[in-house]
């Protein structure tokens, strides 16, 4: 009776085997089916894209071709402008873009993780990039105020106005680690379809670059610390100004990022970094403490410069930070003025069409 | 008629800018519908993928049971064992697995690129990742090799004796960014569902923070500079061995991997390290070479600590590299022993099954 059962057992377990593997061949067949189905029916809103996108720059440059030959007044020509870029916001930032092959994704992402893809598919996970983007520089903020600011605080009151090496080397890894992160991230949002202005991610890989030499620059004690580490204190100061700025930045940037959502001007992914941002109102607070902050890291640039000059530190890293201190200061303030003026010539544009609408429709303003 | 012909293009441009706004809406509309029905029968995919997977454990748990109150021998439980392997392994690694969730992406990769998806959704751009994962370890290789060599012979007849700074430290930071660049990579080909040893990924952690510390290290010149750089000049050697070893493991290893495939052993996207691999007859080779790099590196370790207590050099940075090339050392040996030991087990069972199989069929032996 006992062999009897074994049998029994025996050729139960070979059923169920032999079932199981027929299940998982045909979940493989409805898997491969699905997957092949819908990359053909994707191609196909490729195409269609493609081909509507290709037709709006037609009527665009017609547009512009019966403007110079007078058979149309810029006026008109402009509502036709919004009207087709109203298209063209549909096809790259609604579900469509979702489908359409991704963009390149530049030399530092591919130098990092390969050729691997890094978009989202699903539009909740795009907006969760963007969130997570918003909440990390948050975070980053904090610390840039607080590791400065104790760092100050111990050199005065413990260390004896001299930075042991141990204190600041680990907060320059931190800096080398943060604007990496920074950098892979931005690259990130862009690769999702964000408009962030290329030069805030190359303000990111001079951040990094100087993280680097500042680790292999070394970290003068005793005597005449407190002239030697002149730079190394300058530093920690603008890093806590930047501190401060960036956490008022991150939420005058946030509020007027869902303002812009919801007036439409603006695609969820874009980064309004610094500059770009602030409520009007909220502008003025913000524009002359970027301007301070600017003027702060290019005298930083020149302090450093100075010393390595005047011969009291001699090492190439003092003289590379410096000019790299100068350049990110000159790009900082020609983008800011940039966004500046690109919002003033926005500010007018929309007065003359909301003063020449008053005119048309007699609305009464608002 | 210059008018009515004006009248005439600005009707045709508004007709024209509303077909385009139509079109562009109908390409929504088809692209969320798309979107939608995909996400529902992926969704469908996945439930019956998990109900599979559950009912496979159920059958491999009473299989057990069975052979344990013995109504089932060993050699049948090891068969239907097989069956169920085959049937979880199509699950998991065929087209079904490309649209189960992925696995959770660890700290690291949240660290650095936050929570974005990583994911290949299509089985060829995961097979690109791998291919790319190899070819950058061939790459790397080369270098490894070609970077200290040449800091070794211009240091015997440029410099005589001695390092300058400038040459050193790029190539620390060039470590740095290497070992970050392979962590990341390895994190991704883990999402992408390899089963790369944790070991390996760890390994690289140490490395990335060792040659964070060692751009910290001060590089000390003249007087007794090949006294004090006795530490650099052992680290550049072991570099070589490094890339000499890489370089072997790399070509075995790809073509073991194919070997593994074609055999229906390894899933593609298998990560096999250094000393997992070795085609049999060149496992002899690599073994004693793989032994000798371990023992090495531990010797370094040793006189690194060395020079540190003998207060040679007594920075930090000395012990903590020592330390940290005893941990790795450690952890490779024991890792090697443990692969080696699970490839002679697997061994071990083959012959047994093979013999068995003979016995069974009496088929003539291969």
């Amino acid at each position: 009776m006992g062999d009897s059962a074994g049998d029994n057992s025996r050729s139960n377990f070979h059923d169920e085997s032999l079932r199981i593997i027929d299940l998982a061949k045909e979940l493989q067949d409805s898997a491969s089916s699905l997957l092949s189905k819908t990359w053909s029916e994707e191609q196909a809103i490729c195409k269609r894209a493609f081909a509507l996108d290709s037709s709006i720059q037609k009527v665009q440059a017609s547009v512009e071709a019966a403007v110079k030959r007078g058979a149309l007044d810029r006026n008109e020509a402009e509502k036709l402008d919004e009207d087709l870029y109203k298209a063209r916001r549909i096809i790259n930032d609604g579900d469509v873009s979702l489908l359409l092959p991704s963009k390149s994704h530049g030399t530092f992402l591919r130098m990092f993780l390969g050729p691997v893809n890094v978009r989202a598919t699903k539009k909740d996970a795009k907006l969760k990039v963007k969130e997570e983007y918003n909440n990390y520089r948050d975070r980053t903020a904090i610390l840039f105020l607080v590791f400065p600011v104790i760092l100050l605080t111990l050199r005065r009151f413990c260390w004896q106005g001299c930075f042991p090496v141990w204190a600041v080397q680990p907060y320059q890894a931190w800096l080398l680690f943060l604007y990496t992160s920074l950098a892979l991230r931005e690259n990130i949002l862009r690769v999702n379809g964000s408009d962030i202005r290329p030069w805030w991610i190359y303000h990111h890989y001079c951040a990094m670059l100087m993280a680097l030499v500042s680790l292999t620059w070394e970290i003068k004690g005793e005597p005449d610390c407190v002239y030697k580490q002149r730079g190394v204190e300058l530093f920690l100061r603008w890093a806590i100004m930047q501190g401060f700025a960036m956490l008022l930045q991150n939420r005058y940037q946030r509020q007027r990022l869902y303002t812009r959502i919801a007036l439409g001007k603006a695609k969820r992914m874009d980064v309004v970094w610094g500059e770009t941002a602030g409520v009007e109102g909220q502008l003025w607070l913000l524009c002359p403490l970027l301007f301070i902050l600017q003027g702060f890291e290019a005298y930083i640039g020149i302090a450093l410069l100075r010393t390595a000059f005047a011969g009291v530190v001699s090492e190439w890293q003092v003289v590379f930070c410096g000019i790299l201190l100068l350049v990110m200061a000159v790009g900082n303030f020609a983008n800011t003025v940039q966004t500046l003026m690109a919002k003033s010539r926005f500010k007018a544009k929309m007065k003359r069409s909301k003063s020449k609408q008053e005119l048309d429709h007699s609305s009464p303003p608002k």
